[in-house]
């Protein structure tokens, strides 16, 4: 259900007037691991000291959402409202400044206070801030905002965006340009700008460099037209599914392997293709075994491996690859730092330098959130936008 | 046995005039992986085109050395030559540019033809000629310049620095300053070079940061020595041997942990000597629980782990950690271009900025090689320097 791309500024929207009410509304509240999720009538209240209320826009669905809802062993902070990559407008609590009332935010799961030590370097983006996210409680009371006939919801790294409205702490949201279409934008809280941030920060590859991405979900697109940006010389996607290669042409993959063609490994076709192994790769999957491939497909000297998918394991690292001069680096969200990078990806976006259509395969309305989980477990899409107040076919 | 320092140079050998002749000398004969070394005469063939014939005045025992020596499942390749820590004046074959007989030379493990696209990059020390000199035989004609009654000995990794002359390539060894005492530049054809390049070159560690260093064998105190002279503000050394904390201090550790004085993982020491961890760590054994170690000691954000030790396995890294922005890098012989990084090394250990006499912590004759093995494989020396023509107590 592809639609084609239309203009909705955050401005189409009305405010509303419930500023230090408790509002009602709906929500897709999860109630116990991997069960779906139940759409319910839910009660929000309003901001506390720095904190701000916010009407959700539209959101999208991420793998991390679907990676904590799937993750039976977590079966505390439940039930729970998931989501975190969103736009929205919002009012405001107390000792909240440089955000008012209208501004169009971003929400986002890796919190920027700019004030602790990692937020003061320009080599960290892991907020002081991001510990206290998980424990899906606000921080200045130790309490949820939302609630269920009484029975409070657990929040989501500090966004909870499958909701009509949600609560987030200040230095979970970004304030950006009113006139940029929200379902663009929300694609940046989370998946395009942790693979951007991947090649631009992480890596920080350089023009003519060789860069191979494993996984070619958002996070691998957003990868690739990174490195299309950057001014690669050979973007190789690397990706089970070949409905994903003509999809990956459009963010700038030049070529393609398909595992499942090849009998050898893929380090080895990617070594054959470039002589001595590409200069960087992305490991988008999470996959242990994928990991070790985007490894060995580096070349010895100054080759790169860029981990952005994530999983619950260990990475069996060889030895004697590493000491070839090779390097490993992790990161979460690409290394950005929300108050700082998204303005400028948003300006980027607005002057046509970064494309973010390509990456919204299907469009529908917030109540059919099941078939974003469908869509995404079974990689048909790359984003699912679903909209709060709009239906469609 | 540990005597004061003198000043030996190089010009207090004679030169030989056996130019174009086969030499016969001593050397110390490995007949089979693990067997003790055998004092024999061998025979040196001139070195042919693009090689120099190296008089050894002096040489020094690595682990390196004893890690191939112990590996029995390695038993092709023998009899061998080991060692690759020396420093000799020798005689020059056909087509031999930039080196004349008379001069003090280093011989190097890692080559630097100065031609390839890893030599001519400022990023990569992985010269394309390395993979040629683990055959243990002459590129140009595939055979070893040693033998013993006509059978030839092979050479090990283009050094083979235990005998009395050796053959090396021309891309294997490094002009140097005449006037420099040969036991110190000795120390830099592996270990000394490796902690030194690991802090500048790899893990480029910066004035004010905080270093840990797993291990105070000779690359960790190395590294001790090249984080003082960056300037880093502490440098935890962590080791077992109590007395190597005293021996650290010279070479600028400032505080010490001893593993066995702690029931807690080294992890957690250091994370709570530090409040979040260290800038750098650096991993000197080679062993996989220390480099987990060494891994989880440093701060999120920007904790760099240099892994300068070898083994052959592979590292077990948590992917969470990992994901904490950390960066995992390794590399061998620190990183440092032959050619190009000794003779500054050397230079700067003629202006007195870099200490070597502390690492020669033993100096014996040649032929008590066998005292050499057992002191460090013990733990109980950095170096040992191995003097070729001269009788010491």
């Amino acid at each position: 259900m592809l639609h084609s791309p239309q203009l909705h500024t955050a401005m189409e929207e009305p405010l509303d007037n419930s500023k230090g009410e408790v509002i009602t509304c709906k929500a897709a509240v999860c109630w116990a691991p991997g069960e779906a999720l139940v759409m319910e009538e839910i009660q929000v209240a309003p901001p506390q000291a720095l904190e701000v209320r916010i009407r959700i826009i539209c959101t999208a669905l991420c793998h991390t959402d679907v990676s904590f809802w799937s993750n039976r062993q977590d079966n505390t902070r439940y039930p729970r409202i998931f989501g975190h990559e969103a736009v929205g407008v919002e009012s405001v609590g107390e000792n909240v400044k440089d955000i008012e009332e209208g501004d169009l935010v971003i929400p986002v799961f890796m919190p920027h206070c700019t004030e602790c030590v990692d937020c003061k370097s320009t080599e960290s983006n892991m907020c002081a801030r991001l510990e206290s996210k998980i424990a899906g409680l606000m921080t200045i009371d130790n309490s949820a905002r939302f609630s269920i006939s009484g029975k409070p919801i657990y929040h989501f790294f500090g966004v909870s965006s499958f909701t009509e409205y949600t609560v987030v702490e200040v230095d979970s949201v970004v304030k950006i340009d009113p006139m940029v279409a929200p379902d663009k934008v929300c694609l940046l809280s989370c998946g395009v700008t942790t693979g951007l941030g991947g090649v631009w920060k992480v890596g920080n590859v350089e023009k003519g460099s060789t860069v191979a991405v494993f996984g070619l979900g958002t996070v691998g697109m957003a990868v690739a037209e990174g490195a299309r940006i950057r001014g690669a010389s050979r973007i190789i996607g690397v990706d089970v599914k070949p409905e994903k290669f003509d999809i990956g042409k459009k963010f700038g993959v030049t070529e393609f392997v398909n595992p499942k063609d090849h009998e050898k490994p893929v380090h080895q076709v990617i070594k054959e293709m470039t002589a001595s192994g590409v200069d960087y790769s992305f490991e988008c999957t999470g996959n242990k075994s994928v990991i070790v491939e985007a490894f060995k497909s580096t070349r010895n000297g100054w080759g790169t491996t860029v981990v952005l998918g994530s999983n619950r394991t260990e990475i069996p690292i060889d030895f004697g690859e590493l000491l070839g001069g090779k390097t490993i680096k992790g990161s979460l969200f690409g290394g950005m730092k929300a108050k700082i990078d998204l303005p400028l990806l948003v300006d980027m976006h607005m002057k046509k330098e970064l494309q973010l259509d390509g990456f919204i395969t299907h469009e529908i309305s917030f109540p059919e959130i099941s078939k974003a989980f469908e869509l995404l477990t079974k990689g048909e899409c790359l984003r699912c936008i679903m909209w709060m107040n709009r239906t469609l076919q």
